[in-house]
C-alpha cells in the first residue's frame, strides 16, 4: 500500500511521528499535507532501513545533492565518497545522476553507504544501455522506458525525476518560440531527442497510468522532471516554461489521484525579480505540490560560483515557497563536481534553505542563530565554532585568527566592539 | 567648491561626462541626481588622478572592499596588496578600516596603488592615538575628534565614516530596549563609551556643523555610518536601528542642504524578509539618499561563509534599492581577512550586485549573461571563460574538466543536452 493510501486508510506509520517531531509539526498536520499532496515523504517500500525525510508545504526547506558518473569520471568510490560527504553536511536526499559505468552497482553501494533518500533519472539508463549496445537513446524501444523504471523500483531507489512534460504539445511550443539556450535538461533532451526521430509521442507521456502502476507498487515518488527549464536569464519565464509547468500540474493531480507521491521541478536560470512570481505560478498551476527548484541561477556569468548564484535564488525561491533545493556546486557549467565542490555546494544550499527557513518558520527555524549569537557576546569562542554551519572550517578560519593578546579575534583585536561594550555596560572588568 | 555646489552654478565638470557614458545614463540625469541628493561621486578635492565612481539611484550597484590592520596584524604590504585585489576583480571603492601601525602612511600607499575612492573612519584614529599615549579613546578631546577628520581630509580621503548618529538620544533607547548583541560597530562602540566616560554628547552630533564645515572645504563625501546596526537576526529592525536612522535622515539633509554630498550606511544582519521593508524605510527617512549596507547578513550560524550570507542579502537589498553594497568576507566574524578571502568576498559582492542590477536595470545591465549564453550555446569554452566574473577561477575549473573526447565538459560528457539538441535540429552534424 502506498503511503498516501495508508494514510487514507487511516493507517499511521511510526516513523510519521518522529517525522512529526523533527519537523516541530503537528502529527495531524503531517498526514493531512501527504493526504492532500502537499507533503511528500520520498520512501520506496523496500527501503526499511532508510531515514525518512518529508518534503513540502509547512516544513523545513530541504536540499539535495546530486552525484553521478558521466563517460569521462567513473570512480565508484569517489562518488560514494561524495554521498557520504553530502549526508555528513546535511543533505536531506541524494540522487545518483550516473551516465556511465554499472549503474545498479552504483546505487546498490549508495543505498548502503547513505540513510537519506535515492533519487534518479531513469531516462539515463536507458540511454547508457543503449550506448552500451552499441546504439543511441533514439533507439530504445518504448517499453524499455518502464522496464527500467521497474527495475530501478526494485532495486529501492525512492524517487525518480521522469520527464513527461516534454510532450508533443511542449515540443511545438518550443519550435515555434525559439530559445537561446534551446535545452539544457539532460533528461529533457534525451527525451526530445528520442520523440523527434521516432516521430512519437513521449512514452512517459501517453502511457503515464502506466508509469503510475509501476511507481505505485513500489510506492515510488515521482518528480515531474522540468526538462524546458531555462538555461540563460534570457530565456526565463517563458512560453515553453509555463506550458510544461501546466502540463505537469495536470499529471501531478492524476498521480495524486491514484494514490502516487508527487514533486514539481523547476528552474533554473531565473532573474531575482521573477523567482516569487514563478513560485507562485506553480502554486497554482499545481494545486501546493511541493516544488524542487535547481538553483534557481540569478546570473550567467559567474561559472565558478555558481554555488553562490544558487544560493542567492535558493534562498529568494524557497522564502517564496519552494520547499526542496538541489544544490549547485562551484563546478557547474564547467566539469563533474569533486568532493570538495560537493560539500561547498551542500553548504551554500543549506545556508539558502536556512536562511528562508527563518522567513517561513520564523522563531522555531532561528534557535541556532539566538544560541549563535548569546555565545558571540560572550566571546564564547568554542561554543560558537560548536554552533556553526560547518564547524571544521569554522575552527580552521578562527585558529588562524586567535588574537595574541585577548579572548577576541584578529579582525578588530584590541577594538572589538562587543568587549568595548561590556566593559561600558561594566558586565566585565 | 564642492561638486554639490559646482553643479548648482552650472558648472559641469568633464569627468562627469564619463562617468554619464559608463553608467548609461544621461548626463542630465546624473547631474540632477547629484544636485537632488540621490547620487554622490565621493572624491577629495585633492585626488585629481582617482577614479571617479558615481553612487546612487538609477546607476549600477556599487561595491566597497574593506582592508586595515589590526594590533594582531600590521602588515602594511599585505594591507596593500588586499586593496590592488580589490580593484583587480572590481571593487568600486575601498576603505581603509587600520587601528594599528602608521596609518598616514598606509593610507598615502593606498592612494598611491589603487585608482578607486578610499574611505575612512576617523574615530579609529582618534583610538589608536590615544592608545600609543597610553591612553584610550575615552581620554580623547572632543576637538581631536575634528584635528582627525581635518588631517584626512587634507591627505585626500575621500569619503568618511562618521556615526554622529550614536547620540544621548539614541543611546537612552539602547539602553532603555536591551539587545542580544549591543553595538557590533566598533566606531559606534568607541564613540558610545567616550561619551559614557565623558558624561558628554557625542561631538560629531553636537558639533556637526564644525564637521560639515571641514568636510566642505575638501568636498569630503560624508558616509553617516549606523553605530546601532543589528549585530544579530534577533536584533534587526529594532527601535534603536529605526531611531538611528531617521536621525541620520536629518543628519544627511543638513550636510545636502550645506552642500556636501552624503550617504547613509545600514545593516547588517537582517532576516530575508525584512531587507525589502529597511530599504524602503531608508528611502522614505533620508529622502532616497544612497543606501551602503553591509551585507545584511541573512542568518548567524554561518561563520566561514559569510560571503554567501552577504550575497543572498546583498543582492535582496540592491534589487530592493541599496546602492552601494560593502563586502563581507569568508573570514567575517573570525579573523582578519587574508588576500585570498578579500578576493572571495569582492566576487561574491560583484555577484550580487551584478544579480541585482538585472532587475534594477533590465536589458543594459544584462548584455554580458546573453553574451555568456551565446558562447554557453556554441560550447565556445574560450569565450565563456573570457565573459566569466572570474576568468582566472573559470578557466582552472575548466581546465580539470575537459571531456577527452569531445567539446563539452565532464559533467555530462556523452550527454551534453546543449549538443543534443544542436544534433536534433541538425545544425551540427
Amino acid at each position: 500500500m502506498s503511503l498516501i493510501n495508508d494514510i487514507l486508510n487511516g493507517k499511521v506509520a511510526d516513523y510519521l511521528k518522529n517525522i512529526a517531531e523533527k519537523e516541530r509539526v503537528l502529527l495531524d498536520f503531517l498526514c493531512q499535507g501527504i493526504r492532500e499532496g502537499t507533503i511528500v515523504v520520498p520512501r520506496n517500500l523496500k527501503r526499511t532501513s532508510a531515514a525518512f525525510v518529508a518534503i513540502g508545504k509547512g516544513l523545513f526547506t530541504k536540499v539535495n545533492a546530486n552525484v553521478g558518473t558521466s563517460r569521462d569520471r567513473v570512480d565508484i568510490d569517489c562518488e560514494i565518497e561524495k554521498a557520504k560527504v553530502s549526508e555528513k553536511y546535511g543533505a536531506d536526499a541524494v540522487m545518483d545522476l550516473s551516465t556511465w559505468g554499472d549503474l545498479s552497482l552504483l546505487r546498490r553501494r549508495i543505498m548502503e553507504a547513505v540513510k537519506i533518500p535515492l533519487g534518479t533519472v531513469p531516462v539515463y539508463e536507458i540511454a547508457y544501455e543503449n550506448i552500451k549496445r552499441g546504439q543511441n537513446i533514439e533507439e530504445a524501444s518504448w517499453q524499455e522506458f518502464f522496464d527500467v523504471v521497474e527495475k530501478q523500483a526494485r532495486e529501492g531507489v525512492d524517487f525518480m525525476t521522469i520527464h513527461a512534460g516534454v510532450c508533443r504539445e511542449t515540443m511545438s511550443i518550443f519550435h515555434a518560440f525559439p530559445r537561446k539556450m534551446g535545452i539544457v535538461s539532460r533528461g529533457g533532451a534525451m527525451t526530445a531527442k528520442w520523440m523527434a526521430r521516432n516521430k512519437a509521442e513521449n512514452p512517459f507521456f501517453q502511457y503515464y497510468d502506466k508509469l503510475l502502476d509501476i511507481l505505485l507498487e513500489h510506492d515510488v515518488c515521482i518528480s515531474l522532471g522540468d526538462g524546458m527549464r531555462p538555461g540563460c536569464i534570457a530565456d526565463a519565464t517563458d512560453k515553453v516554461q509555463l506550458r510544461e509547468l501546466a502540463i505537469l500540474g495536470e499529471l501531478a493531480e492524476r498521480a495524486h489521484q491514484r494514490g502516487v507521491q508527487v514533486m514539481i521541478e523547476g528552474p533554473g536560470h531565473i532573474p531575482l525579480h521573477e523567482i516569487e512570481l514563478n513560485m507562485k505560478i506553480q502554486q497554482v498551476l499545481c494545486r501546493n505540490k511541493p516544488f524542487y527548484v535547481l538553483g534557481p541561477v540569478v546570473t550567467d556569468i559567474a561559472p565558478g560560483y555558481d554555488h553562490i548564484t544558487s544560493a542567492i535564488g535558493g534562498a529568494v525561491a524557497a522564502s517564496s515557497g519552494a520547499d526542496f533545493l538541489c544544490y549547485v556546486t562551484p563546478s557547474e557549467h564547467l566539469k563533474l563536481p569533486d568532493v570538495e565542490d560537493v560539500r561547498t555546494g551542500v553548504i551554500a544550499s543549506k545556508i539558502a534553505a536556512h536562511a528562508a527557513d527563518i522567513v517561513k518558520r520564523g522563531d522555531v527555524a532561528s534557535e541556532r542563530d539566538r544560541e549563535m549569537s548569546f555565545y558571540r557576546r560572550k566571546r564564547d569562542w568554542n561554543s560558537q565554532i560548536a554552533c556553526a554551519i560547518d564547524p571544521e572550517k569554522a575552527r580552521s578560519m578562527h585558529a588562524d585568527g586567535i588574537s595574541e593578546t585577548e579572548d577576541v579575534c584578529t579582525m578588530c583585536s584590541e577594538f572589538c566592539p562587543i568587549k568595548m561594550i561590556d566593559e561600558m555596560e561594566n558586565k566585565k572588568s
